[in-house]
């Protein structure tokens, strides 16, 4: 079971989570690509230390808005779309290959890893972006209960995928996130992130707000870097998934 | 000797410039990459046109200033330079990729060119990008009386250089641009342009706005194609070059 | 009945429209206030040949978003529409006042303008604006055969409605422009458009597209002026408007 | 003597300073306007927060460069500068006043600072947009040995200028600071704030990196609030002046 996280978000002279303390217990790290967070110099840095802890990189674009840090729902025709996603993809890629690597696998960022999760156009769009620049890569999207919709629309596509479950956000009983504006939908404890890291790994479930278990069969576990108390729980989980 | 012409200067829903009528009079289209103009769904459409005229792809950076169109001097460390033109070359390269093609040479843009060809810490990121991620582009510089310095400095960074001559800027006695501000600095009559570019390709020369005959060993010409009128002009040049 | 038209869309180097031929023959400037299009150059320019023609001038807010020109949906809370409106109303009407004027009107742009019609939430955040920085600006809103929501909340929010009709888009049955995707949807010749603006003013009508009477009662008409022949339609609403 | 400490310089998500912590400590919050940090509802909110502690409000504008923070030499016409500047103090004069407050200075930021002390275009441009937008405002320049030059174009443009030194800056025997790249350019200790403090407030004065002397009349000190170093910094200067 591989832990992913979200790398090189600052922008500028603005700093967001602390890359270089969580780098050491991740093996994906998914840099963000310039159009909702980081910049070319942000990005070269970032690359250089996931190289320095043989961290596999991921691109991980998203809609072009700094302001809104790509968590706000922005129309976007799929023929637009699809530039917009291998432009960031290839971006990060070369920069990556000025440093004797490249991506290897490519995770949508915020709204619209929401929205191709719920919209096909948008996950096709992405796909096929995917698919023209980066065919060896598997595209990340979310694990839920089933993945039928998602899988029959790889193969069609000539994409692989890996499923990804949330090591820190509570699921409702559909397999769903849920929103961060309902109390208890984020984890706060080291012990409640654990248990469900370890449901995820043994038993292929997690345990929804409301008490059900839900199947969630995933290849990945995204986990925080963006506090000191995210640091530490990713110490935490990094020894929890290495004893397993 | 072969035309060059800046390409894909739209940005959004603004167009800038006659593309598609001038491409089939070119050899070599600069596509702007984003930065100082451009867009990735402009950049796709510009290689698409590029291609079907066979027109050879160039990666044409600059400063990240599209409210001034990359025309002014940006204060751009040489640490934060390199990795914001390997940005813009991987970007276009990687949506040349998804199309069949890929970039052949590299031209910096507006304030970017023209602070590369007065300052060495400026034009060594740049060759440093050049050489980093794209070591088989020459990089366009200015065709100048002495080139012994960016030629040895070239030999050192491992890159390779094209040099360029202007069809339609006047030139004063040391071989520079007469900058757009002083009257007669822009060529209006295609008559004009013709005899400089004759001057350029039978003899190596061109005649500087004092009258004096200055040296300009070119490898290619820089024309335009904003407006019906440049659009006639790359039209006959096109015609007298192929006369040659 | 008063003309309006969109105004100072231009960016940076990139011009749209054409402002100074149309400008005589309106009577209300909405001038873009640089988050989807403009600058604060372009601003200054536009305001100064508004104030020779004597044109009211009124502030077009639009969502931050240049790349998609304020023409896409963007998720956008109304805590943070608000102040993204103030900012832009204020800054036009600073750049105003230190021109001698003020802005008299405010209308908001593209997506916002359409998400304003159906959504309360963002009618409320733009009216709290409005009503916040220029309680004695009208609010230009659609007119559509039903204004008593509209005219209810406008009340309540202490806010003075204009309503607005198009001169040369098709109207559906439910008195709601049909889409642009839509063959007929723009009236494409003149007589069209002098025909919709003359039922307007004389009969509080339009005809939609499938030929049914709708009710439409505007304050004022909206003109585009984005082309030679929408500058030669303006021209010619102009002398009919003034013969009634 | 007046403290000042720029101020709403979060940009989206991306945080920095600590506003609230150390708003209680300082008179003059010189607050960003969008342009190279900051956005509508971090200004909103900065307002809010400078009412609550009863702190003078002043705008605090820069060169349109989010991604450089408006630290970098940026050429920018003086015709192009002046309605930058008008359109980001009506901007934050607006959100005040939608507040109940209004802007009662302008302290330029970063390279435009700096180039505004040396470059009398660039000043002149600064005071015209000052003197169009906000007479009653004064201009927040750098305290410098000799203020004749500034002092005539002042008289001469019609504005009052407020001067300024800096707290935690080394100076050199010219009374400029130190560049941020040499070594003992910050001070950064409380004890050697606290000393230069009193020296200015006591004696005119401040002692120079060499040892030297230097006389520095000032209006107004600036501060830093970016640290909790520096939060704990500004309690204790603002216990010191509070003393004398």
């Amino acid at each position: 079971m591989k832990l992913n996280c979200d790398m090189g978000e600052s922008f500028g002279t603005w700093t967001k989570g602390m890359d270089e303390q969580v780098m050491p217990f991740i093996d994906m790290a998914s840099i963000a690509c310039g159009f909702h967070a980081s910049d070319p110099l942000t990005m070269e840095r970032t690359v250089k230390m996931a190289r320095a802890e043989n961290v596999t990189i991921g691109a991980h674009p998203g809609y072009p808005d700094l302001l809104g840090f790509g968590r706000r729902e922005l129309e976007c025709h799929p023929e637009e779309l699809k530039p917009i996603l291998i432009y960031q993809l290839a971006a990060l890629d070369g920069i990556c290959r000025t440093q004797g690597t490249g991506i290897e696998y490519v995770k949508p960022h915020g709204a619209l890893y929401n929205k191709m999760m719920v919209d096909d156009c948008t996950l096709t769009a992405v796909m096929a972006a995917v698919q023209a620049y980066a065919p060896h890569c598997p595209l990340v999207v979310m694990a839920t209960p089933d993945a039928s919709r998602i899988r029959k629309l790889a193969r069609e596509m000539g994409v692989q995928v890996w499923f990804e479950a949330f090591s820190d956000r509570a699921y409702d009983d559909e397999g769903r996130l849920v929103k961060r504006s309902v109390p208890g939908s984020v984890h706060e404890t080291t012990e409640a992130i654990e248990q469900q890291v370890l449901q995820i790994i043994r038993e292929g479930r997690v345990t929804s707000i409301t008490g059900q278990s839900i199947p969630i069969e995933a290849d990945t576990i995204c986990i925080h870097g963006d506090s000191h108390h995210a640091v530490e729980a990713a110490r935490h989980i990094r020894s929890v998934v290495n004893a397993q």
